[in-house]
């Protein structure tokens, strides 16, 4: 087994096939292949990174220290298996795929997960991004560790169940609150106010959250069960059934679970 | 009419009280009373800034160039009234509440709301927040205009009718993000993992969001119509009915509203 991962196969073509290429070059190891179907996408990561692309998999590299699959979570089983691993490490990059959707593609199986919404071709450094970790085996654990440490210094070993936890969490955390946002910019379009006049409010309510105990300091009408606002809400929100029933059931979510009524929007 | 407010009366001692007091000070204007109940608040305030505290409105000094309630919304057409006022420039601070709350209560009315979510005694600078105002008459708007900017450069003429809906959208983009960081932390809880993992996603997304069209860049299962995850997501929610039903909604929404969808959560 070798002392830190050195020669890395990286398999796929998109936003994190893009960004761990790129990190991975940064910190000095050795990308020996992109394994990847042609496209402009695989073209600018081999072009931008200096990293042979191939196309089918008995062109593969068999003697890398990673094979990295940053492909789809419903291709990760099948293209697991094209590659003809045996005793080679092979981890996925998902959170919601266990580690067992690799199982019989080699003996030995990880997980490296940026938990982060990337962008393809922009210029993010993973520094910081929290990166977790799994493996089969307590030496690949370690070599993963090593890795991710070197790539963004915020690692976390977190098992198949867990992560599975983490990221519906994380749906709820970014996912559904950029729908929040995607709401209000539409409810202030509708009158001809810019969005930006928000932008202070979420950072404060966003750095609070960050930095404090989000299940407190819970703001607005339904903490305070101020039920005149709530109706008047609802009236002004009738001719748009789907946001007033997100604001009745997430109003109720709030009132339901008071901790901390101490402020006030 | 005065060319500037230099004299005002404030009357509450909540958090919007404390920090306009403290914004008004610190412009060098003149808070020439404290109208509020006895109460550890309004001694703060008083002690704080060397504001001269009054309980009776009988005590309220007639010539002051601005009359702002920082009370209660509920409170605020009763407080207007008991003031007692003809002629003076009478504002309050409400995202939710009409101008006309105030009528009867003098003839030159206005608002003056800060769209941030404040604390109570935080030393935090209004400089960049948002202050939403209005007047029944134009002078009057200049006049709350200069004291806005004074305080906060960053001023928005808003109607009634466009400031309920701000407010509404404020719901959204704060309270309702808040709640969905307080179920994530509560589901990351349940695995012993603790929330600062979710702060470079979070970060992220908000910062997006703001410098960006919102309404764009949506991740996540939902956006990509991932049914696998979301049936996953679904039934790792079951003993969590609330949960499971905002999940659901949430992700209809994302789903039925596609722009964008470029990324990968």
């Amino acid at each position: 087994m070798v002392k830190r991962i050195e020669k890395i196969v990286v398999v796929g073509s998109g936003n994190i096939a893009y960004h761990v290429v790129r990190a991975f070059r940064q910190q000095g190891r050795l990308v020996i292949q992109l394994h990847a179907r042609k496209s402009d996408r695989s073209r600018q990561i081999s072009d931008q990174f200096r990293v042979p692309v191939i196309t089918a998999a008995d062109k593969l590299s068999k003697d890398a220290d990673l094979y990295l699959l940053a492909v789809k979570d419903e291709a990760i089983r099948e293209v697991a298996l094209s590659l003809g691993l045996r005793n080679q490490l092979l981890v996925h990059t998902s959170g919601a795929t266990p580690l067992d959707a690799l199982s019989h593609a080699s003996s030995r199986l990880g997980v490296f997960y940026p938990l982060q919404s990337l962008t393809f071709g922009k210029e993010k450094d993973l520094y910081g991004i929290p990166i977790c970790i799994e493996a089969s085996q307590a030496g690949d654990l370690d070599l993963l560790k090593e890795l991710a440490d070197a790539v963004s210094g915020n690692v976390w070993a977190i098992d198949s169940e867990k992560r599975k936890h983490l990221h519906l969490a994380a749906v709820f955390a970014a996912n559904f609150t950029h729908r929040m946002y995607a709401i209000a910019s539409q409810l202030l379009e509708d009158q001809g106010i810019p969005f930006e006049i928000l932008a202070p409010l979420i950072n404060e309510t966003t750095t609070k959250a960050v930095y404090r105990d989000p299940r407190k300091d819970q703001t607005g009408p339904a903490v305070r069960g101020d039920m005149k606002i709530i109706r008047q809400h609802m009236e002004m929100l009738k001719d748009k059934p789907a946001y007033r029933e997100i604001y009745r059931l997430v109003s109720e979510s709030i009132m339901n679970n008071q901790i901390d009524p101490d402020e006030e929007l």
